[in-house]
């Protein structure tokens, strides 16, 4: 398992806010997770919803319980409900499966964690995301 | 922030259990929440069944988690209902999207808190909470 | 099972909030049940803390899961803690075995609902249940 | 209710942790919550361990829920621990009753928010959140 560092995550989230700041998106919230599954930093914009954060958490964790980035759970689940209904349930009920849930990976491929993004549409979620973890030198994976 | 009082609380209640009976409509449990998700006044008007309050909570609770009125949770839940699910769980299982959980707004615009409604057809649990809000002097906003 | 009327509830609800402010008590958290668990009428005094309500609804539940005004849930915590943890369990997590859950009975002893306090030291939340109880005409039985 | 803004809530965050690597502590989760219980900012240093970030969430949570200083949790829960026991369950098992949990406060006394802080010992972790709240000009409650 290759290592997320704090540095790294912080640089991910800064420029994900921005690249959703340079579109005009609303406001976000943004969790960035290690490969583990744990996290290394998180942000809320100023007016978000009460549970924002937890959905954004829920895309990040959904990519990382299945290693696809949540826009290939959004297809399964539209192609095959029962299926991620019964994983939700398996894996302790955190996953949100629309895009907006991203991969982070080095240069080698290696997973280093994800990106989870709520507060627009899931379409735009995605967008800042991606835009995040590229403006950090670092490869993504939407699922697409 | 705005906060609301138990005082307004108590105005929205009554005047939600009012326009329900003037309406005719069934018994029905009614939840006002304020921004924080507290719970700050409710009742069960007799001959409500067991559970009715904690389906009002889910509409109310949903409508806080999101940021919109459950009206439009019910579109979502019916364009995309492994979003919805998804959300449920992320959120701790609280969610009831159907309308009837409605925001409560100031003239500002700013979010006070939510009413949450069950007991008759959800289009009419969503016209005793609308129309409570308003005779208590707020906007509000059902996701229409 | 004798009905809990929601006016009764309401005059409950009114006359504990009453006991509280003249005894001059932290602001409250108050919820009235009926007797088959299901909440009849909640208010929180403005200044309580987030999830205050939720030990309220903790105490009283308690109280009806198991027959018993709080206080002597309180007791049998503290002599076999390991049974009031499992029951805690087997009823789902919703049980606050401390003062402040209290019973509501009519003239013959039939139970009604129980009422659930919380905001302040335990024993006055279980004053401000009683008063409201007794001011109410009815029999409150705390557990003692 | 008081607004914590996402800048003043980073401006805590980066100043628990130099609080934190000036006294040499080791490696810290350290999350910033708003008035409402919603996750403004979050940030775990390289070197936690897999769950350390929740153990943080969970003593800010209690901290919010009960309107206390984690610190007074702590005390309560060795004098009555069936008390947050249960209260534990009541509020969604989110609840880590030992120091860490810090609550934020504005110069007039209102509730802005928490922090929750875990990595070293409980003791350092609430100095840490202590000396991280005042470097950003604002007041804290451990629950002392």
């Amino acid at each position: 398992m290759s290592e997320l560092t704090l540095e790294t995550a912080q640089a991910i989230l800064a420029s994900t806010l921005r690249a959703a700041r340079t579109r005009g998106f609303k406001p976000l919230s943004v969790v960035v997770y290690d490969a583990r599954g744990a996290i290394k930093a998180a942000a809320s914009e100023d007016g978000t919803s009460l549970k924002r954060m937890e959905i954004a958490m829920g895309k990040a964790q959904g990519a990382l319980a299945m290693g696809l980035g949540s826009r290939a759970l959004h297809k399964m689940a539209t192609d095959r409900p029962h299926f991620i209904a019964g994983v939700t349930h398996a894996v302790g009920g955190f996953m949100v499966p629309v895009p907006g849930g991203v991969l982070i990976k080095d240069s080698q491929g290696h997973l280093l964690g994800a990106v989870g993004v709520s507060g627009d549409t899931s379409d735009n979620d995605e967008i800042a995301a991606a835009g995040g973890i590229e403006a950090a030198g670092l490869t993504f994976d939407a699922g697409a």
